[in-house]
């Protein structure tokens, strides 16, 4: 691949069906960054820096300054949701930023409102949609959602858009056969199939009309052939599934770091508690599973077992997402890990983190749709497995397994920039910093 | 460079100054596993397994079956003590395995006597050497030392000797004019230099008999300029500094993880309690000096505050060792960790790491001895930066930063075992998986 | 109530029904503490001691020196279980104690088989019970049981016999009909109501024999009228339910403390893992039930959130058992609460207790059983609210709320062991030290 | 003692030599309760309730109903500092309260200005005073205090006072000659005599001025021979000494509840980490000392482990303070306690505390003030020891050892209430409730 990166000119329009903690969290804090009031932790495209070139050359420009992103003042924001709050209200309710801060940035805030969701309770048991789309059949709410982006995008006079899926976790599903071929897919969206999911309807939609798409919820969504192959057939790229925020980049984290240095793992317990509209959705056990899956896959393909038996052979993973209000978006994970070392001598680590749900993922839909905008104005389309960085459970080509190791992943992120940037790829051997050394001597 | 490697024939002795607990519990396990009670786990040589080619290759050798090393059947260990124990007494005074375990190989064990130490109290005040040299200056005691070397090398017939520190941490010193060059280090061991530590004997002894030298202690030893001038004169492979297990271990693998994400660190507060021999010696202010700035170097290299002042400008990080008999061996680390994310929002990450200090410790003496042994028929000499990895403050060559990042430091080392054996070193781009399947679709 | 109580002479059979982790471990301590290799730690009756008058009279006699108790050297155990194995294989299987101890005891351990059981799987579905009585209905069930009573009496000329329940978690129910007299009671024994637990059979049978019972499981057992009162007409001591253990424990300890000080509880999580057997039955949401009911109720009775609904008024509470085989009997909590203080400030009490599970109660069967022998042989028939600070939802007489504060259990059944042996009550006020101080100046 | 409680007519003035974080969040938490926009949670004297007659008998009044205790309206608030700034400047520095709230009651803390302090720099190495007396000798400094409470009290118009060090922790010393009697005391206020703390030189000018006095802090301040007799022949009420908050509450909550259980307890190491003035303070080792033995001797009281060697007679007992900025007033701390139980077998409890210096100390302040001017109205004079319940380490008669167990020293403070108003002391020995029930049969 050789690349030509299109410039980021025009405005950039951020669509995301699901306009509740994150999605507000997200807006209104960009809002407070373009006000100078604060800065944009947690995201890569905002304060990441990349090395450039060998250790000694000390080039270290940031990440916005090395690849052209869209500029934060030029872009806008747009979304659907169940509920008709606007996006002031909806934060206020979310209770994850300060009510002096909201209050600051109000009038921006008022002003967004939510359109119509496309919804289905059967995919989502505890919540109650009231300001949802009524359709003759699947495929006239996509219709319909094809017509909003389209509107938003002459409105709101954009440029380019990107959709990423801010949504509440679906139930879980397979695939299945309405899932397999573009034509299933689409006679599926005609005859009301049941195995579509909302999050389907709005994937389909926006490949449809060129816009890509990011999925942060562990669904299956895009991660079908169906919409895969349309995706290719459009030039459109798209990626998922379900940021990873919390517990599961701690174990992303940690669980590398053991399997480094060959120290087993017999056990890991991992609990949560929460209290979010996200923690009250997932008490419904069938939207459990979804996220469950999710998380359990992470340390199968980091620790190998089938190539390491006599180290994580016997491991035991359990993960609990327990609903607990006091917490509010104030999520707390605690994980207890049984590993063992020389000769087999047991130790234990535990884990707590006291963290914040959306405040950790806000920045992950910025990155998203900044860095996929990005892909798509280079050409790549399809699926985008170097933002796997972003994700619990990251899609990828057929028969590939997924890298969850966050460093591999940052790696391949960082390695990808420097390819599209025509910068040499890193690999750390540096002997010739040695080599170098010898010679001048 | 291109490399060369000899086979590991013959046998390999591994030499250690400080035949205490890391030393018994490394040669006991050896023991144990060489007769099929145990596993070397913890240890990359033996267990871990490292990727080639392409990810669909499915190619996950062993690394023992990838590069030759010796073979655990063919080592033998010698070492020195300030207590004249023979190594089954210090194995059980230090209580780390169970006594079953160590009455199973008693007659091995009971075999091997600590020959007598270099030792100077004034660089560890809280141990009183009673089976130590008398030499009329330092010069006399290296050259012991030196046929201390070659008497064993004779006696258990050893084609290889490698050496590696396994003593206590001594008081802290920085370099001085004696440490500049070989000539003035020399003058020094005749004229009893204050400034020449124990530790710098025996590295100076080893590198004079040809042996390659790894330093698993904190203190400067093998890294002053003299001693790297010796060791490229002699063609000698030599590394250092403190073995990195525990706390620091955790804080080098959680951090990248921090940086990866680009979210910001406000304090980082580490506290240890550990009850054993090496906890006894840091109790003493001068000694956990030396400790605090190994362990209190690690931070800022990783999160680079210079060119990220926003995020980790204001960083406090403080380290504390404290001495708890009830604790033995299991040394337990807290670390409280205040970070903080999108729009400046706080959070908290504690960890409880309730470990093993030798149990952790041993087998990196082993793949240090292995390695380095490796590096030496290699024909790598001098400081060897890819065994940076096991280390808790990597030596490199003068004017180059050290990499603290676990996980930068494993794929260093990984590359550089693919380089000597003319592998594909990997930089997990992988655009290719995607260019293929799109080209076969 | 004025007492006199009897000698504690001759023989006293401790009767189990369930010779799992629990009652395996409390045999296996009492042989290795009479054989000199341990000691009764957790035990008040064997290493407790009593303060006696006034502070400044420094009398602090050991509970057993001060009041008639059985001695360890005159009890023989015995008891009842679903399957097979006698005392030294189940404690083998049940991985609580070292296996060296156990075979310096395998004689006496080996020689103790379980009588067959009274077992219905639809009380605990997810044991399988091979070792088990086949009767016509539940009375004659329950005679089966009375005659093991007087054949184990006899056969060990025993004096005295108690039977604390240390079998499984039964599942949840409610008091009904059949558990509201005597006569329907044992109308329903006949009539095999499905209503009547086993463990209500072993009661019954007790009773009738007029063997004192105390209750180590959350179930109903005796704590329904019928046995009530059957206890009552045979002036039998009775007591209950669920031994206070682990997270329990500690809870009932802090949470006096909190209120103590007036501090405001917002949540309180309680997780636990563990894999012994009882974890496995409580992974059976019926049999969590009881469980959970019974570490509910705690808190409310020492918040009595009614009196100070501003502190406690809305306190989630929530509890969870997670079966996580990596620990086996090393049952494990983690505790998040969330308290406020001045003018409503927020705070966190993290609470992590590594515990062992049979460990804990083992201690607390010996202690019921030689506290409900001593209530027995001082005439005090019924329920023994007075033992309280042994269980997790203690039985109290109709109408009256049961104390859960560890203290005040405390100090009731302290004040309880001095009123029957005519000793002072204490109050602490102790303003007599200073009167008497004032008076001598 | 026949009690004869007067009322509290007129207006209490609390008198604070040092106007800190705990002072202010006193004195700014009082404002905002009276204007009805907090609660003032973790105060026994405003929220608590007391249990009286039988538990049938359901009384539980507010302790405020209960006994004559000044109104909060009634209050009026002075002290002194070594700093000049406001009580608004120095709560806002302070950084305990949002500064919404602050400014919502900025008027009348800015009103409150601190008088002159007594200071000397030997005693708090770590502070700069610049807002302090200056006089002939210490008697004269005493002096100048009378002069201060004599004018504050006619200013205000207070018909009684209190006095309630709110200082830093001075440094450590012990009792000397000069301590005691009042007059080798009051020699030394003349001589200069360098034992004389400034502490006792308020706690001197208190009690000549005839108010009662309680210290905050673990220096011996009234906790002397020649004060204590003084007390005495003024009639007035002193207690001590240093707040009991963080983590020795949690000490004296726990400890308590492992020796009913008769636990053994091998270890318990103690970290804390915070970041307040207080912190700064006791980062010099002098000032830590004095903390040190005040925050060691809670553990052997309560355990006695002369009286139990097997279980706490080789316990090792240690705590460390940690000076840690980013916390600032968020004092946090994390205990590992390694107890034993049934053979020895060996556990372990973690508790991490994210807890509030001042906020859990403010209203330790107040109930002191109000309890103290209430024992002065009961006519009781010298050292209460009912009033150990809020100390650390509390002062007793001489000869006589101090209760730290929370729960008796509850007691004490509850049955010394009850008695003062005539109601019977509690016992919970409740043997009647089964009495009357077996009648009524």
């Amino acid at each position: 691949m050789d690349f030509q990166v299109k410039n980021a000119d025009g405005r950039l329009g951020i669509l995301m069906p699901g306009l509740g903690a994150v999605a507000t969290t997200l807006i209104a804090g960009v809002e407070s960054i373009k006000k100078g009031f604060s800065q944009p932790v947690g995201s890569l495209t905002q304060m990441g820096r990349i090395r450039l070139g060998k250790r000694t050359d000390d080039r270290f420009p940031l990440i916005k300054e090395f690849v052209p992103l869209a500029d934060l003042e030029n872009i806008v924001f747009g979304g659907w949701d169940v509920y008709a709050d606007n996006v002031f209200e909806a934060a206020v309710n979310a209770k994850v930023l300060e009510p002096m801060l909201l209050h600051a940035i109000k009038p921006e805030l008022e002003a967004l409102k939510p359109m119509k969701a496309v919804f289905d309770k059967a995919y989502a048991r505890n919540l109650d949609g009231t300001h949802v789309k009524e359709g003759a059949d699947k495929m006239a709410l996509a219709e319909m959602l094809m017509d909003d982006i389209r509107e938003f995008k002459e409105a709101n006079n954009c440029e380019r858009l990107v959709m990423v899926w801010c949504g509440s976790t679906e139930i879980y599903t397979e695939e299945s056969e309405v899932h397999q071929s573009i034509e299933a897919f689409e006679a599926g969206l005609r005859g009301n199939d049941p195995a579509i999911a909302p999050s389907m309807i709005y994937a389909y939609a926006a490949i449809k009309m060129g816009v890509p798409f990011a999925n942060g919820a562990p669904n299956l969504t895009v991660d079908i052939p169906a919409l895969v192959e349309l995706a290719k057939e459009h030039g459109i790229a798209v990626s998922g599934k379900d940021f990873k925020t919390g517990q599961t980049l701690m174990k992303t984290i940690l669980a590398p770091g053991l399997h480094a240095r060959a120290l087993g793992v017999k056990g890991w317990f991992s609990s949560n508690i929460l209290g979010n509209r996200d923690g009250y959705v997932l008490d419904a056990p069938e939207n459990f599973k979804t996220k469950e899956v999710s998380k359990l896959s992470v340390l199968d393909e980091i620790f190998r077992p089938e190539s390491n038996p006599e180290l994580y052979g016997d491991m035991y993973h359990k993960v609990r997402i327990n609903y607990y209000p006091p917490h509010g978006d104030n999520k707390e994970s605690w994980d207890n890990i049984d590993i063992f070392g020389w000769l087999g001598y047991q130790m234990q680590i535990k884990i707590n983190f006291l963290c914040r749900d959306s405040i950790l993922a806000a920045p992950l839909v910025l990155d998203l749709a900044l860095f996929t905008d990005l892909a798509q104005r280079a050409g790549m389309s399809g699926i985008q497995e170097w933002l796997s960085f972003y994700y619990k459970s990251p899609q990828t080509a057929e028969g590939l397994a997924p890298e969850h190791d966050i460093f591999k992943q940052l790696m391949k992120l960082q390695n990808t920039l420097r390819h599209m940037m025509g910068e040499d790829l890193i690999t750390h051997l540096g002997l010739d910093y040695y080599q170098d050394l010898v010679d001048t001597l």
